[in-house]
């Protein structure tokens, strides 16, 4: 019999729901669940070669089959997946279909990673020496440079202020389990990214949206979010530059957000990367998973060094035109009012809704757009914003430009005047 | 400025604790946190500009800082850690240093991986295919991968009975997290693996521990086990092959396991893997976050089917014959009983403590074994059950053979025969 522990060490994704399903003809079988989300609950039998056992009783207890989904999985919800999932559009199978939604720069691969970065994965993985277990923390070297790589005079940095994780939502994770228990609440930027609300629910925290400003280039309502403050605040997450409005915030306005959370005595906690506060606390957590992919972390330092500037240059420069691009030819279109963008690879654009009567709101219009025009672009429902959607900016610039010229067709198609509405009414 | 966004993304280890940091002038500092773990509490200042800001009212509330680790970080407790870290002891200096207590196979180079892995993965990196992101429960083709690797006839297994987990320790949290809610308990194997403990007291869910019993080649003491279910019992874990004990179970056995959980209406789960029930919730509870490492996911297909059988037949011939070797030779020693492992990578020693009347206990046996002989096997008290230690197998032969040898010295230094405990009392 072959333990786990005899598997190569490097999968680093596990393999689920195998072995007890293989113990030859006795096994646990999942009949089916019912639809109803919140209640589901499985009928589970047991088969013994073939023999139903009947289910008997034990110390007064009499035992059923109850297994239910935890409460905690019930809260678990993502915003995103809820609503895209219920769109079910399909595209006008005579264009073909342009996804603006996907905030992935490796999808249409005109946004390749650098080789050095390949190759120092390479590296490592030539070396063996990244096969085995690392600290749940990270490896102290790669945590040495990545401290070195980000520290400055303001605000010395060290190994031990560096706790790596399995990508940026693991990151989240930590800093909120960490600083809030259920029943505290966090404060959170309307529009803004959906995991935060996902994995506070899921653990019992309540969230508290605060306004961001589209007419201020999406700066926080200070007096807004100044109001939400309560005893049971955890913490004030600022997400800059932001998803889903590729905003960035001027020191001036990072003063008075910083100035708020010091009246409030609320710490911050500042997108995916978390200050130097309740370094204990942390390390504990990270102890609950046994720590990130080792290759990415043996292959680190030499891809913060080795990457040559021009990568990052390269990168900046296309999305910078990118968004150029796509913010002056949405900003032509009647009944739209783009936001230009600053940073992030997002655009976030006002639908000025009146002027699209056919249409009750921002989720209508983009599965139209998708129906019409096989351009897919977010709701901005996603994140709490509605009568906006997203726009992607890391497709390639040709992509970009067929995608405004086909929403450009759509709105003029759709868009009602102040008496065109009327207008409509009257011809029908 | 540039977003995390920016970055390549092949970097599936986040960066913490930088951009806060890194806010010229201003910054929230952390001056130092007491050691009372339970109740460390943080002063945090916060300077502007060099100017300490100070603290304000609002509405009534006189805000204070007060940033506390959560309940749930401070019921985050590793074992492991806690009694290895607090041994502290040098090893001889005149002896190299033998560690048998990790149970890392790729510590010491013998055990390497077959070329075939490093290839697959390297075929990954050079496509470029999956430096994005993957869904929540990992690619499609991965899961499909797995469950055609992993169905049989009596068991069909499908793709989305797979979720796809970074590591293991995120399959037994995710397994946990979707059967058990906080006030509920978990049937654990004592002497068992510890993380299990770590995840459910972090989760604020009890543990009770069942015996495993060494004389029956560590099976499972079934009438203790029945006896601990109660209504509160959310599932019963099985690890098997075991961690520590390296025991297999008989088919019969596990057949009366199954009867067991059939008769109390307890769903098991399978060490890390863990089966086809509560589905929806699992898929819930992986979208906390955004998935398991690309690069091994996109390499899995080819490692499952590609990797020879050699190779595993290698490590298992090698894994056997070190268990007999070093079975065989603790078995000689007076006051050790090790019982005989059959899967995984370990083996577990009795001591007979009336033999060894110096030492307290398995920590103390374990630290001067350390001191003395340099070598390192962690006292299973680690595992819940003390009196043991558990040795690693995986080493090279010839350090096996070497650290049995100074183990047998350090027992023969210290062993007192049932008069010789006398002996050593009239000789003081």
């Amino acid at each position: 019999m072959i333990s786990r522990d005899w598997t190569p060490n490097l999968t680093g994704g596990s393999l689920f729901a195998a072995e007890a399903l293989r113990m030859d003809s006795y096994l646990i079988q999942v009949t089916g669940h019912d639809d109803h989300g919140d209640h589901a609950m499985l009928d589970v039998h047991l088969k013994t070669n073939g023999n139903t056992v009947p289910l008997g009783k034990a110390k007064g207890r009499k035992p059923r089959w109850a297994v239910r989904a935890s409460e905690m999985s019930k809260k678990t919800f993502n915003p995103v997946r809820a609503i895209v999932d219920t769109m079910k559009v399909e595209p006008n199978p005579k264009k073909a279909m342009i996804s603006l939604s996907l905030g992935d720069p490796t999808v249409f691969g005109n946004l390749p990673t650098n080789n050095e970065v390949t190759r120092a994965v390479k590296e490592v993985l030539d070396s063996g020496r990244c096969n085995g277990y690392a600290p749940s923390v990270g490896y102290q070297s790669c945590r040495e440079a990545v401290a070195a790589f980000y520290t400055c005079p303001e605000a010395p940095l060290e190994a031990q202020d560096v706790i790596l994780t399995s990508g940026c939502s693991q990151a989240i994770e930590l800093a909120l389990a960490v600083l809030a228990n259920p029943g505290q609440n966090i404060l959170v930027p309307r529009p803004g990214f959906s995991l935060y609300k996902t994995l506070a629910l899921s653990m019992g925290i309540e969230v508290k949206l605060y306004n961001l400003l589209p007419e201020k280039a999406w700066e926080i309502d200070l007096k807004h979010l100044e109001s939400l403050v309560d005893e049971k605040t955890a913490c004030l997450i600022v997400n800059n530059p932001s998803n889903p409005c590729g905003s960035v915030f001027s020191k001036r306005h990072l003063q008075k957000i910083l100035a708020v959370a010091s009246r409030q005595c609320v710490p911050i906690l500042a997108d995916e990367i978390y200050g130097d506060m309740i370094r204990d606390g942390l390390v504990r957590l990270s102890q609950r998973i046994l720590g990130p992919c080792t290759l990415v972390q043996g292959a680190l330092e030499r891809i913060l060094h080795r990457t040559p500037p021009e990568f990052y240059h390269n990168t900046l420069s296309i999305l910078k035109s990118n968004a150029d691009l796509c913010y002056t030819a949405l900003s032509a279109i009647p009944g739209l009012r783009p936001v230009r963008p600053a940073g992030a690879m997002y655009l976030m654009v006002e639908i000025q809704m009146e002027h699209f009567p056919e249409f009750e709101n921002d989720v209508e219009f983009t599965e139209r757009l998708i129906s019409e025009q096989s351009v897919f672009c977010l709701p901005a429902t996603c994140f709490e914003y509605p009568n906006f959607f997203r726009v992607v900016i890391t497709v390639p610039e040709e992509m970009i430009l067929e995608a405004c010229s086909r929403i450009q067709e759509f709105c003029e198609m759709h868009y009602q005047g102040a008496e065109g509405a009327q207008d409509l009414e009257c011809d029908k």
